[in-house]
């Protein structure tokens, strides 16, 4: 029995220095860089000058890359498109639907310093489905930011 | 020979000085200048008053002026307009059909510290259409406020 | 009776008409301008870099140039600082010396969204010694600044 | 010798067009990668965690990275330190000798939003010498941050 016990406190103690480390459910660096890396790489291919940031668990500024050309305007739009798809946990284009004139959350993007509630945020899941962080890309269309926002998530998915 | 190929690497050698002393793909403040002046005797032949915002490249400020009697809150709007067609390289009134409900960008305007989406500001283009800068009006209709910006533009390029 | 009636109505009507045409206590954009370019012209005949910001008595912003390749940080100084110097009507030098630790207005520079308390900013006063608006100057040392400043005040000054 | 002459007339072309795709004195999004992937191994090499953020020419956002683990404060105090840098062309740590109290430009840190006046952050130069962005670092101790900052520049001067 105590053996039993003393089995339990020594696995929360590893546990603990094991979070310690790293969090186990936190972007890491290497994982934002791969994310921007490749979600870059795909705006490449298909010829789209955008911005890329990805927060961490905390809906903080993890990386970020602006492709030479994109819009200045769209360094804050694609780090707000990641803040606002971690501080709720969705697709900012989902969010949008609901904001809108006569929506159930009307103008809540006046809320958090302004959120961005467009297509181009989307939280990151790691293999467990844990969100993790957030992805936000701002430059092209809201079709094209999107899909490279899906192209960067999909980069720390795959084995 | 030698003499015209000698001439050839002056010239190149001139280029690259002329290019540390100012950016060449950046507004110059004879140029800023030269624009606010032919936007205010603009204003001034058609009976109009407003504020004169001029952005370099960067989108940072260039050139002011303020009109005697204008609006006190077109200060702010002026030169929030210059911004945002520097930001998104676009004519702000093309912006607005984009950001209204139901738009495919709606409420980006609650980005970047603030946007204005309605005519009077342009981004400035030099004789090879290049962006160097842009330029926001504001204390008119917005026709009046577009077409004093426009009055603004053309002045450098004007041989 | 009637007649001086009359001429004290038109008196009343004229009066309020100049008045609405530009407040006889506040600065023109025309003297605005000629202070920037003066200010500007000194600079250059001084070999130095600078922002130049003039506001009106109201302390807004009026005019405002940035000479090229000046730096990007002194657009908010040079602005800040002839704000500061209309907000307390006081050469932003002569501020500094009381803003210090243990001086009697310590960290006042905190307040009004940040002022600017070293020289370069200065009060601008009609010839009737009436205080029309400020200027601020940012780039050069801070005698360099000052001069600048004194060089555009002048410029309104003269016959 | 006319085929000279036309080898240096399309290299002047080639150029030119080459300034089109990408300002010739703005820091290009490759760069900016090379210099946080090297200042990030400079850190790690000597075990300090830090965020790392270097902006363009015009003190804009380029790229950005914080590392596991490294303060959560540090992600503005390191984007604020490289824009200080760009907006005063300065040595962050040089500006902060002249920011104390009796110093010539005593809280100067309350303009542009917020500036950072201790060492980390400095002016990113290309091999001719002009300043094409920042860098700016901050998690370590102020000679960390200022080595790592270091590290980063020269990943982009060697051959």
């Amino acid at each position: 029995m105590y053996k039993a016990l003393f089995f339990i406190l020594i696995s929360i103690l590893s546990l603990s220095t094991s979070l310690y480390a790293q969090n186990a459910y936190d972007i890491t660096d290497e994982e934002a860089l791969k994310i921007i890396l490749a979600a870059k790489k795909e705006a490449e291919a298909t010829d789209v000058l955008v911005n890329i940031a990805v927060t961490d668990a905390g809906a903080h500024l993890k990386a970020f890359i602006r492709m030479d050309e994109s819009y200045l305007g769209s360094i804050d739009v694609a780090i707000k498109k990641a803040k606002t798809a971690r501080y709720f946990n969705i697709d900012t284009g989902t969010l949008g639907e609901l904001t809108q004139p006569g929506g159930i959350i009307y103008n809540i993007e006046l809320s958090n310093g302004g959120l961005v509630s467009f297509p181009g945020g989307m939280p990151i899941r790691n293999k467990d489905n844990v969100i993790i962080g957030a992805i936000g890309v701002s430059g092209g269309s809201i079709e094209q930011d999107r899909a490279i926002a899906l192209a960067g998530i999909k980069a720390i998915l795959k084995k």
